[in-house]
């Protein structure tokens, strides 16, 4: 017989940055980290575990395409998750003994990997929660985000929806590092996100190697993990708590450049964001600028892509802006209608031009490949559909 | 009868740099700064100021075209000249009474404007050390410099030649906030610059305001100046007296790294340096990595161009790389004859093509508009030109 459970895991972008390692075996970091969960009909992870006494050994396809499950990181987590079901097979002997059993895991995304989005967190959230729910472990969510934690530290914050808090924790071996609820979805359901894809020059420096790079060799990043990031720790949750968007943009665009200030200050020196990004931040800026108060907060992981956060009732007056430079670019159509985006040009005729100090640099769009337009979102899924074939145990 | 006086004064470039003020009045620095002063047939202002009973008004004409002297900064200048010089006739009423005489100021720089080279520490350094001469005060260079100090900060660095301390002073009036030599040019002559001009896509955030947005925004800044520069002070004298190149350099690319971080950390960021700077930064890392060993290290002011600093027996092995890169770009032929040009790209292609693990990125040059190649100079000289009708007092 083949056992089979399905779940689906959200894409988190960090508001906090998390940027250095304390333990690399362990994905320990530096510093707690803060991100929103987006919503899963934009962007995530489908995953489904089987297991069997008849499979002969852990097999892995991602986006149908058979994967190696040989990295320290993904055994890593396949072993936490085996010990935890080991126990509930040794308390009750009629549980099927899946720990000694092999596993096949499918795994697909429902956004082309090309975004340059990171899905790794979507990825070993849902591979970690699929294999819990197969495994019908009783931990909650921050226990499991432990597991997924290991095998891509900011995975463990996609085990809750809404706003997440990761804890840096103190403990050698990592078990009081894990994702926190920090408010829940309906605490602030108006939290938008549109993310602009930019394309990248070169391949950046893989965020495993830039962070220990910047934890080796950068003067400043001591004071940044020391001083600057704990007091925005808390800032942060209270600004989500008190659902104060000016306070949580500003804290969200501080942290994404001091984050990125310490790759600069790397030696060698780190980039990932490139001059459009630079042309975007300065747009966020003038935007908030000219409507006299704080509308939209930019953020930039280890990449050139933009996410940008905003209120819902905001997007009118954000995206008069937005849809008027982006307007060639792909994704617009896949929320609005035509009478609905012209709206936003309109707005922006109407209402902001004329009184618009600055010059729109029309260059902007140029290296922009895609919006995608999403919100935040909840925590993983159980879902009906399943990847694999029950019959065969291989992708359907 | 008119009193006239020229001289020359250098351009100097950072490479422990200058930002951010304790005292914007008074030009005083919030960190002490090292720099080298650049050869003067290359970069230098050319300045006479002539003085007479006769001059309604104290005027200034810069390149050719007539300035306004009535800058707070400026006239700080003229005010600490003309108190010194008032000394001087208090003690002996022979002397013509010029501190009471309007002053006619007449400069030219024998590199254009547009290059973007900060020319204003050029200009102070000449400017006041011209009526310095015409007023024949005997003040010693550091001194003098704390006059130049207060109409641009780094014109201070420019009063010596060689390499240069900025002491940055811990008193409220600046007395003790001036320049002094680390090692004379005669110490280590072989030290060369080559600067790349890049274009700036904008007007870049003007310095003064760039810094004090850092001063006040920067969560990282403070870190910088306590901690951080200090450290990089003591050790990059010592590597100049060491003649230490790899230390030298290493030194001088984190501190452009790090001053560049927090202009990155400010808020909102200013970015000075762009994607074209960035390609040059990777590049200089891919040529030492290249030869196993430092021969070269950039340093970027407050914008794009960058300044790489080389040893002249490392030469060849530099522009192996940089010729053939940027052999399009003007500024060679004023150095090196096509033989010797045709040397550079046959060094690249018999001895680093093949065995060169990168790509080279021949997108680097598009943004390049020349090539300025410099070497290690003297502080400010005496000179006969002198742009200035003694008849008339006016620009000849």
């Amino acid at each position: 017989m083949t056992y089979v459970a399905s779940t689906t895991a959200p894409v988190n972008i960090a508001t906090l940055k998390y940027w250095g390692k304390r333990d690399a075996k362990l994905n320990l970091p530096t510093n707690s980290s803060i991100s929103v969960t987006l919503a899963q009909e934009d962007l995530r992870t489908l995953t489904s575990a089987a297991t069997s006494s008849e499979f002969k050994e852990d097999k892995l396809w991602l986006n149908g395409k058979e994967e190696s499950l040989s990295s320290e990181r993904t055994q890593n987590c396949l072993a936490d998750l085996r010990a935890l079901r080991r126990q509930l097979e040794e308390k009750d002997s009629s549980l099927p003994p899946m720990s000694q059993w092999k596993l096949h895991i499918v795994s697909e995304n429902n956004f082309p990997t090309a975004a340059g989005l990171a899905s790794s967190a979507a990825g070993f959230a849902a591979l970690v929660m699929a294999i819990a729910k197969l495994y019908e472990l009783p931990q909650s969510a921050s226990d499991i985000s432990k597991i997924a934690r290991k095998g891509s530290g900011s995975a463990c914050r996609s085990l809750f929806g809404g706003y997440v808090a990761w804890e840096m924790g103190e403990k050698a071996d990592g078990s009081d590092s894990k994702a926190v609820e920090v408010a829940p979805l309906e605490h602030w359901p108006n939290m938008k996100a549109a993310v602009l894809v930019v394309s990248a020059d070169k391949k950046d420096t893989p965020s495993t190697s830039g962070m220990q790079l910047t934890v080796n060799t950068s003067d400043l990043f001591k004071e940044r993990i020391t001083n600057v990031v704990p007091k925005r720790f808390e800032a942060m949750k209270k600004a989500i708590l008190d659902k104060d968007f000016p306070t949580f943009a500003e804290l969200t665009m501080k942290d994404s450049n001091s984050f990125h200030a310490t790759c600069l200050d790397s030696f060698p020196p780190i980039f990932y964001i490139n001059d459009t990004s630079k042309k975007i931040i300065k747009l966020c800026h003038l935007i908030n600028e000219f409507y006299g108060e704080t509308i939209v907060a930019y953020t930039y992981d280890a990449g050139p892509n933009s996410v940008l956060y905003y209120l819902e009732e905001n997007e009118e007056k954000l995206f008069a802006f937005i849809y008027t430079l982006f307007s060639k670019v792909d994704g617009w159509q896949s929320k609005y209608n035509s009478e609905e985006l012209s709206k936003f040009t309109s707005t922006f005729n109407n209402q902001v031009k004329g009184k618009f100090q600055f010059d729109l640099d029309d260059t902007i769009q140029e290296n922009v490949s895609r919006v995608i337009l999403t919100r935040v979102g909840p925590g993983p899924q159980d879902t009906k559909e399943c990847l694999i074939n029950e019959e065969t145990g291989l992708p359907k």
